[in-house]
């Protein structure tokens, strides 16, 4: 089986499991684990920011993000597509009493400044006021688009000037610095935190960095508790983690494939496939005549797993455990499957 | 002063007041308010549906309506322009967790079938589930469109179509039953449960009633306590609001006064005025030059009040006090203060 | 019948119905019902504060006081008997995610400074912080004993002195007043605000005043329309109310016949009579052999109603619609009864 | 330094760091984890429930216990000294909404079926009705307590009998079992779900499990996602803890190194200390004439760390990285020290 369904299901490599044999560790909820202590150091280094903070799932990070930006009553601005609205479970309005209004980022998922200033709500008598910002690059659900460092400044300076805050759901966030060529930390310079996640095409087996400002990681790390995100000896999977932070520049790699996988894809019989600018390839079946749940089962059978993103959308992602060949393979066995 | 702020701003009539003044009462959380008990009677009746309650206003209404009608963790949809999104202090994630998601209804604010179908979300192991499809009709940031019967029907049977129950804001739904010439209850035939306040065109003090079925009304009237909404010898309002009841033909001369005052002002300097359904006139100032900011204190200064309802948007509401000889002299007082 | 279940099932005077007939009013979402405006004006200066708020409930009154006095994620300290805690379905938690702490008050119901001290939570990293005391005066649960100013003082002094606001729910405050022979305002001069009632022993057919400082009243303004308690033309409520507040010295009537009650019952059957303090009397009936259903279910039957607080707990209620001689013969019925 | 802050601080064994080395993995997420999968059967069996579920915290297994286990709006029974109520950041009320109602268990931290019977509320009009029991085995606050089968049965039996589920924060329920020598399942026969942790005393780095029927476990699975607690190629952790069940019996020397630190401690100039039952030694300072502050200050000087569980009571915590011989140390370095 070729596994193209996502980037999370990477297998740790042997140089990780030896980490998780040898790391030091030390009680993390007593902030006594060194290799975890080492890792939110060096990933706020990486996002160019005061302090870090470890977290097991990316879902986590955003939701304590959302939570300790905000007060209590307030709205939140997302992307209408966003990974943060659509698959974490309505945690905006369970964890934090948020009401969500939702912004159109267009094709690429990303709010123009006039859309952010025309979206905001002053706290009035009967409103409830405007209490986040958040973004998301790349966008998963708009096909892994790398939105450039501009796009993100200019929405996060929109929020700024009516004194809104911004947070960053940087789930593939290195994947867009690759993409653009530049620093992740290029990224962060104006946003006020951003969450990126080590277990997607970094490789590691587990875990999230949320990072921000000095005060924000302290509050950040009281709330962690209470979603019981506190672990102990942590240091197993943040010893994975810290090699994870060296494989930024490995994701051109991935990148590379999905442009060969695409490629492969795009002459096979009525497939749209979208051009793929990171780690994500679309491919729209409906052209083809099939739902795209046909389509994957389809692939199934000739070997080759991917996921559903709606009626007629399936997505393939490519990650360290696919290889040039890998990719080749898949495309082939998918046109011979249509 | 003509005071077009408003439905809200009617005062109560003689015989209100002196229903008042005479109504039997009785302790209401007790249910033995005969006055209450009647009006919920007569509501429901109005409405075509088996029970009814009385709340303070219709916010309680429509928030009470959200929670009973939802499971703890669930997604509610709404028209992105609707007023129980807007302008209720974002209630639906703080009173019920809900996370919403917002539907374009265009210019009508009346989401289409298919519209439902797609903002439809399956409760699985990533999302929240639609609990809610909530309606307005008349629709108030639209100016008071009235949307037809055939509309609430087709948006409420997708709807159900997919398990998903169907409250409507009706506010002003009795206005919607006079523009288009049917009972109220014409556009309950679809939907789980109805708000619809007794405070504005009706001409009652204070009040609005929630109408559904007995078991929602049950469930309901339990939550009204939570929300602090459970009153004592309430009779002194139900009592004017039963008259209130009568007062649904009366809407007729509102929207003709409406249609009046817009004709009066459709000549003005380079307003654009919407032609209105029924009470409610929505006045564009842009090509006038004007913010309605600027536009409503050049109004005030001739005897006319308004409210804004957009950077560029003023709204006038016609009611009960005010007289077709009162939107002849606002028109005309309007046109001079340009 | 002599209806003893609660004060709140009094009937509005004669003089309260006119004053509604007659009330000048206005639409109290803008802050126009002159009616309103003055009772709370003059609500303010009966307890000595900067400013009040009227509410439809009590209920509503404490649930918004928990939440504007608090943070997200804080606990409330309330005596274990207190309404707020055993009658407001949970609100404390539902409308503003407080984790209760309950502290034992004792046989009046009040919590010496030592027990505030001692339930008082610091913030920290696996702590939630205290936010808020909430006292009641007189305690219902306790059978309407009136806490002495003393007590009161004594125990938000403990609060403010570890930086806790203090609320004071005081339905019955007025009560505790005329028992004390002290002015209402007399209560209130270490606490942060104080609801009271105008619908039970002052004889109003509905509302409540929620009273404080300028700047909690006006977020308490805010959050009431949350609530759904943001009603239009009020004054029609206000005006019984206004009368009400000329009320408070009648209460010695009420304390008066339920001294003559309790000595009515003392001498019957096997019933153990609670000395009232003011206008409530419990009645324990284990040594009569009876349920306080039972002996209630008996009562009725001889034209005397009242509630059952407990197993063996049966309260009687005095209110301005029950005269001395009802009492007598209420008494001379349930001493027939048993 | 030795190290009696708490059972959390273990560090892994070789063997468990050998098993993150070579643990089998897949997506968790995707449920194909094979260590995760043959963790969680194991866990089940060694419970006697039908299915578990992998958190990275108790705190969060309690916490989607609770939820889980309640509709929106009840109450939920805890024992007053738990820490599912002191030490959750006030979980209970922020992620469910449950309004905490807390049984005094007595010197042993468990409420009698009385009691249990007593603190149920019955959903009415007013109140909110009990969702939940939450007992905790052994008691961490009361100094580890090892409550015995037939009182957790006769607790759960009473809250079964009144409809109300049972859930057990069993973090050390390994520990109550070897101190009454019976099986972890033995505690579960009367219960709903249980909590247990093995990352304490078992010496697993990371991780709790839940532990319940199977359709409670699926409902807890997909609130683990809202929680963030979706972990990826968590089999490196899943492997440590395989090998963490088979230390339930090693319990037993922690039960008797804390006997022989007790012991040690006994004679020393005025400490009071607690007999201890399973691994945790409480000493009260007070009549020694310090503060436990004072108490561990010099206690650390001497090389040995404890916490502070109040003012006067200081808490030492026997575990797998403290021997015989470490203890015995400690002791000795403790009465020296004072």
């Amino acid at each position: 089986m070729i596994d193209l369904r996502s980037d999370t299901v990477t297998k740790p490599s042997e140089e990780m499991r030896e980490s998780a044999h040898t790391a030091d560790v030390g009680d993390d909820v007593y902030g006594e684990d060194p290799t975890v202590n080492e890792l939110e150091t060096r990933a706020a280094e990486l996002m160019g920011m005061e302090a870090a903070l470890y977290v097991p799932t990316g879902t986590m990070g955003n939701q304590i993000a959302a939570r300790v930006h905000t007060k209590r009553g307030q709205e939140i601005l997302v992307e209408r597509e966003s990974h943060v609205f659509k698959w974490e479970l309505g945690g905006l309005a369970q964890h934090a009493g948020l009401q969500v209004r939702t912004l159109d980022g267009g094709e690429r998922g990303v709010p123009t400044p006039e859309q952010v200033t025309s979206g905001y709500v002053e706290e009035d008598a009967h409103r409830p006021g405007t209490g986040l910002l958040s973004l998301e690059n790349t966008h998963n659900s708009k096909g892994g688009v790398a939105i450039s460092p501009e796009k993100i400044d200019a929405a996060a300076e929109a929020a700024h000037e009516i004194g809104v805050p911004v947070h960053l759901d940087g789930a593939r966030v290195c994947n867009a610095a690759v993409a653009h060529d530049v620093s992740p930390a290029r990224f962060t310079e104006n946003v006020d935190s951003v969450m990126f996640c080590l277990s997607k095409g970094l490789g590691a087996p587990v875990g999230s960095m949320l990072v921000g400002g000095e005060d924000f990681i302290a509050r950040a790390r009281r709330t962690r508790k209470l979603f019981g995100g506190g672990m102990r000896q942590v240091g197993l999977l943040a010893g994975p983690g810290l090699l994870a932070l060296d494989n930024v520049s490995r994701l051109a790699d991935d990148h590379e494939n999905a442009r060969i996988l695409a490629d492969g894809l795009a002459d096979a019989g009525g497939l749209s496939v979208q051009r793929p600018e990171t780690n994500i390839v679309l491919v729209n079946t409906e052209k083809a005549g099939l739902t795209a749940d046909e389509f994957l089962t389809a692939c199934e059978e000739m070997g080759v797993l991917g996921t559903q993103f709606d009626t007629h959308v399936a997505r393939f992602c490519t990650h360290w455990d696919v290889s040039e060949e890998d990719v080749e393979v898949a495309a082939g066995n998918v046109r011979d499957a249509l």
